[in-house]
């Protein structure tokens, strides 16, 4: 049995604060993929929303131009499909905007590839579901690198990374997301 | 307990034949997104192989070409992770050229997203491993708006498509492939 409802549980994808391949903090650009492929898991498995946040506003307008063209626009009618995929798809500039939106009820889960001594699992985030079912669920993922130590450690709560069984484990945020929604809501 | 053994599970992405947003029967272009997150996922999990068919020969040459930059080129250099994420990576021209590898022995299974009567779910893949410990299982998924009627027709072995529990079922190809390798192997 899941306690965690699809439709209380959000997604938020940052492009900011996330490390570059040189363990710098950056702002990564957008990604198209990211836009389209996570909006379409969010929507296969119906949960109540997704956040894009990048603070950088030339990227933002074109997030929401990308955003616009497919809700409104003329992928509206070219793609009714990849239209109906970003129903719940915002554009955000920060996690304070989430935060905003969401509220401090809500339990927001930081998601990293390295291992943390207190990281929790989903069955804790089902659990916590099942004790506050009127409340939201709220998964943080970083772009580039991920999400810098500094960001991760202001969380309280941090989901172990998704193991596959050998030493290589260097996921795209895309299939990340994907993994654990699925392993959430999936079946 | 999981007696299918990930060194002895392949996945081939297929650009042809498939369909377009209108049904018709093409070949996709190569997606660069495509080649890495399903090459990460095969790497994480620890996978025998992920082949990558295109029958179109510009296309072949420019994914030979991206496949050597990471594997034994600039790339390398750049980025060693990366690279050693294509180590069961090969590209290929067709389906055939992946049968001639591995062989008729292999359980072959063929993905879609529509639902078929006669579909196998990956309990039953996990019994036919179970049974079959010597021989390889192979996946096959189509890019573009997936593999074709005839083609799917053609193998005995038709997956169930991955249900999120909405009405709406338009995951990518590489969330699609991540999801089932996870079910498989994850955890």
């Amino acid at each position: 049995m899941n306690y965690l409802k699809p439709e209380q549980t959000y997604v938020a994808l940052l492009h900011y604060p996330v490390y570059n391949k040189h363990g710098e903090v950056i702002t990564s650009a957008v990604t198209n993929l990211d836009i389209h492929d996570i909006a379409r898991v969010v929507q296969t498995y119906g949960l109540g929303g997704y956040y894009l946040a990048t603070p950088v506003k030339n990227q933002y307008r074109l997030l929401a131009e990308t955003l616009e063209f497919w809700q409104k626009g003329t992928g509206k009618e070219y793609n009714p499909t990849r239209s109906r995929s970003f129903d719940q798809t915002k554009v955000v500039s920060s996690v304070a905007a989430v935060r905003k939106e969401l509220g401090k009820n809500s339990l927001w889960v930081a998601t990293t590839a390295k291992k943390r001594p207190n990281c929790i699992t989903l069955d804790d985030v089902r659990d916590w579901g099942e004790r506050h079912p009127d409340r939201n669920t709220v998964f943080l993922f970083g772009t580039g690198y991920g999400l810098t130590d500094e960001f991760i450690s202001s969380y309280e709560h941090i989901l172990c990374p998704i193991e596959g069984g050998t030493l290589y484990n260097h996921l795209s945020v895309r299939s990340a997301a994907t993994i654990i929604i699925d392993r959430l809501f999936g079946r």
